[in-house]
């Protein structure tokens, strides 16, 4: 049997083979995926982000734990947590042992941490290529959870259907500015932590934050307007958190109502196809230059003798004469 | 005089517009970048980065005054304040008016703060060309802040001579996997609020990681290794600040005595064309298409008829033909 058989027939050591395979970027994961890709778009997609100190991942591992708990009709869940800003994989590892203590021996469950690619964009790009597979696989749920609230983090949360954005009590000032962006990519808000002096503050100012941003909930051509819910929940003692799977479940509803579903999954599938062209292009066009070219015009920038944008310019010029 | 002579003469109102002009991409903008491109290369650019609630803003702050405070010698400074994370700019908006008032009348002082470009690797290449902008306009010193700890930001943070990675006590432990990463990229390390309690733990375990990242002081191939100090601040009373550019100025002198600014000049020029490279391949690539082709194709890919990774190689071979 072939790799993509053996994940559709849901073996998890293929499986974690695969998304090693394709986290690598190897032409066999690559065709693997393209093997299995008819199979996806059945899994729901849940991002989970929000700034370092919230408790994200503890509040995953519940998440996960309760929906499992759901008797013969629990969802299967997979947790890929992204660690953009942790190349050296440290972070990324021992979350995963943290995970193995709750979650061991479900075989409903399946847990792949990823650390950087190194570049911009390939953390992105990696992401997107796991959960698809994961998808393929047949996990009813996969929740995508990212440290930080950098663009890299609000790029893959965007790739979501459901949008979770954590917050805490008491974690400084800069995290009010961070706020103002993230509340435009929530779907649900959660106050982690809210057993913690000062809870009641950052639900006032998360509630009254989103009603600027919303105004009213009101009809629009034809469109039930989301208005995102603000919970608490204390993930360390499991409070909460029924909710929290509650109101992702109204989302999910909401999306498929309202035809917003469909149009998440074009802008996702358009900004994947996207990034996966850039790439493309750029090496198609390095291993088209005669050998140094690039390098001489390189040191000519440095030199200050060749602006940027004008060596680019001539690059391309040349390309179109070759 | 053209808009590039009357920056290069030092107008301010001339710089702003120039800067606006970049940061929307406009011909006239890169054109105007060109033309004075050949003035850059002068500047120290210093890089500050860490966790939200570290009170970064306050220390770039503080910096600035401290440098300007150097009687006749003083540097000018700019300050390129990156908040990736927040794309609707009230955040960067604010950050401008609480630092106008201590900067406020300086005019060897320029501030600027960027909001997102909204897709991944537009703020790294909209901050790349303010910053050269800055350069070529005579500033000694630009200072680039960024807001968070993702990738986009440490990204952004690589591109300076000098970063400052900043921490403070308390913030709880998903900071604590962040470091890991964070480390490598760290020249200089602070600890602001050391007034905090926690702030000697903090210390101590940021000395200790560091520790283990430089086991000793060592010549390497005739090169000193820098090992980078760990400062304690206390931004808002001014505590530290004077050792911070103490320590800023001397790792100046390393690099410029160990031959390795030399060397990171290379990466950033390099990692700059490459990233330009993309985004002009990209956009001939997307014109250079009939007109909905490549509509159709995310069609095909949503209706799950083609893998992504398969529609690009379809598309590739078809520009081949065309």
């Amino acid at each position: 049997m072939s790799l993509a058989e053996r994940v559709l027939n849901g073996e998890r050591l293929a499986l974690a083979r695969l998304l090693t395979l394709i986290e690598n970027e190897t032409p066999e994961g690559l065709e693997a995926l393209a093997a299995i890709y008819s199979h996806t778009g059945r899994a729901h997609r849940v991002g989970v982000t929000g700034a370092p100190g919230t408790g994200k991942s503890t509040l995953v591992n519940q998440l996960a734990l309760h929906l499992r708990r759901a008797g013969d009709e629990a969802p299967t869940v997979a947790i890929v947590a992204v660690d953009p800003s942790s190349p050296f994989s440290g972070g990324a590892i021992l979350g995963d042992r943290i995970r193995m203590r709750d979650l061991a021996g479900d075989r409903g469950v399946f847990i792949r941490s990823m650390a950087s690619r190194g570049a911009l964009g390939g953390v992105a790009r990696a992401t997107a290529a796991i959960v698809e597979a994961l998808d393929a696989a047949g996990f009813d749920i996969i929740i995508i959870e990212t440290v930080g609230a950098g663009q890299a983090e609000v790029d893959i949360a965007r790739t979501a259907h459901t949008t979770v954005v954590v917050d805490a009590p008491g974690l400084g000032d800069d995290v009010q500015a961070i706020k103002a962006g993230i509340l435009e990519i929530a779907d649900v808000l959660v106050v982690n932590k809210s057993d913690l002096p000062g809870a009641e503050n950052t639900l006032r100012a998360l509630r009254s934050a989103l009603r600027l941003a919303h105004p009213q909930a009101r009809e629009e051509e034809g469109e039930a307007v989301w208005v995102p819910p603000v919970l608490a929940t204390v993930a360390t003692r499991g409070e909460g958190i029924g909710e929290l799977a509650a109101a992702i479940g109204k989302h999910r509803s909401h999306l498929l109502g309202s035809g917003q579903m469909a149009a998440r999954e074009e802008a996702r599938v358009r900004s994947e196809l996207e990034a996966l062209l850039r790439e493309h292009l750029m090496r198609r066009f390095l291993s088209a230059q005669p050998d140094g070219r690039f390098d001489a015009v390189v040191q000519k920038v440095l030199a200050r003798e060749l602006a940027p944008t004008e060596a680019i310019r001539r690059l391309l010029e040349e390309q179109d004469e070759g």
